[in-house]
């Protein structure tokens, strides 16, 4: 079985990042990471980002809140971040705290800086199929993968396991417009293993450790593994049952090392982009 | 086979209008109809919508355009009627002609007049499944048909085959969101027969006369026919071969009298929903 890693992937896009800022030397793309609240997972994320965006030339500007700040004190900050030049990018740590107004906050954004895909434009850009729409990072960070690797999607069966916001919907989409045919599977889909068998691709995006046995599985299907979950010895793992999809697939994305991996350099080549757009460079 | 007519929901639906005007009499829910040229198929829709309002107790108002009208002609009464608080609707003949800025008009538009779900506030809506989005009448209509016949979405196998803005993604939303596993096919789809013949639910959507015959459908199931076209012999017809589905299929939506007989009556409906939005009833 070949293991779909993401890293070859995420050097060319530093790559790309390092040639935008040495060709255009006065100009440092900035992205700023909001987050309201102390929560691990959240702090792990951004010190990743940071790590990954020095490397790729860019920056990351920090702006913390206290898990208890009033919705003004937030709007504030946002409102600041989304209105300053100097800043090409906004990435919000989400879920907020309940008394943080995120549907105001969501019709205030920038779409240019919105490098999730999380506004109204960007949402409906990606669903039309717009080539300057951002998609969430990791959704278009499951399509950068099949595409590097040269694995079909014109005409195969992709079978999408998830059906959130963040992954499943958006990459519905995005692979509807490499032309793949897709069926989004979820909770309350029957016979999943069946449905999922029937598929030349397969995307666990279901956030449960280990799920996806190899029952879901057809012999020499591609498999891609969204999850990023801790086990019961506390060691990462993906939403797939490795031991047993590295019997069955034909390649295989690991966790980690493999979207996870590209999608924070997507998350920087979003941040590129958004930078031209908005210097209509 | 059963026959999923549409005129019991449309009438139920027209129950719902009349209920309305009679309980807030003096609210009269006006839908502007916006038309560039005289294209044949606009002018018949228009006509089929006006004869339908009257009886549902609503108005309908004419804007009529030249098709060599220049974009700021078209961008005035646009302004118009978007900013008139006597109109709660719009719906605008599409597509328009080249000369029209039609994103200038989408980025303008009010969500809460928008009653076909075309701008990026109701197409994100319904991606993230609001309650109170507009989704496309069309695609509305298919999921009121199948809960009116009582006919099981959550966790059956339902295929889409087409990918449009106006049924196919915005319908696999609405399904996904009724918990049905949804299939998404398209021109580019390898066996498409194999593959439709999977589902419990067959959806045609791809606007070509009875190019769906009985091979895409497995025995029993249900059939919805979405396309509106004219045959060789100038009659009225489906996406569907109905002589080949009736021998098939437990149940299906005729045409005409199905499907765009619900769709009519969902903008009448959305007309009445959007009245209420607009005067906080």
């Amino acid at each position: 079985m070949k293991e779909l890693r993401g890293k070859l992937i995420a050097d060319r896009i530093k790559g790309e990042c390092l040639d935008f800022v040495g060709k255009y030397n006065g100009i440092l793309p900035a992205l700023a990471v909001l987050r309201v609240g102390e929560k691990e997972d959240d702090i792990a994320y951004e010190r990743s980002i940071k790590k990954r965006f020095v490397d790729y030339g860019l920056e990351v500007k920090d702006y913390e809140l206290p898990a208890n700040c009033t919705n003004e004190e937030f709007q504030e900050v946002f409102d600041f971040i989304n209105d300053d030049p100097e800043i090409q990018g906004i990435l919000v740590m989400r879920p907020l705290p309940a008394q943080i107004d995120e549907e105001a906050m969501l019709k205030k954004m920038n779409p240019l800086k919105d490098l999730d895909g999380i506004t109204d434009a960007n949402v409906a850009g990606v669903m039309r199929g717009d080539k300057h729409a951002f998609a969430p990072c990791t959704a278009q960070a499951v399509v950068e993968i099949l595409k590097d690797y040269n694995i079909e999607m014109a005409g195969k069966r992709v079978c999408v396991i998830g059906r959130s916001m963040v992954v499943g919907k958006p990459l519905s989409m995005l692979l509807l417009k490499e032309n793949a045919t897709v069926t989004v599977c979820h909770s309350k889909t029957e016979n999943i293993k069946a449905v999922a068998s029937e598929a030349d691709i397969v995307v666990a995006a279901i956030g449960k450790a280990k799920k996806i046995s190899g029952g879901y599985v057809r012999e020499d299907a591609t498999v891609i593994d969204v999850g990023i979950n801790v086990d019961e010895q506390g060691n990462l793992c993906g939403d797939c049952d490795w031991d047993q999809i590295v019997l069955k697939a034909s390649a295989a994305t690991p966790v980690p090392g493999g979207v996870g991996t590209v999608t924070t350099a997507v998350l920087a080549r979003h941040l590129v982009e958004a930078t031209k757009l908005q210097k209509n460079l």
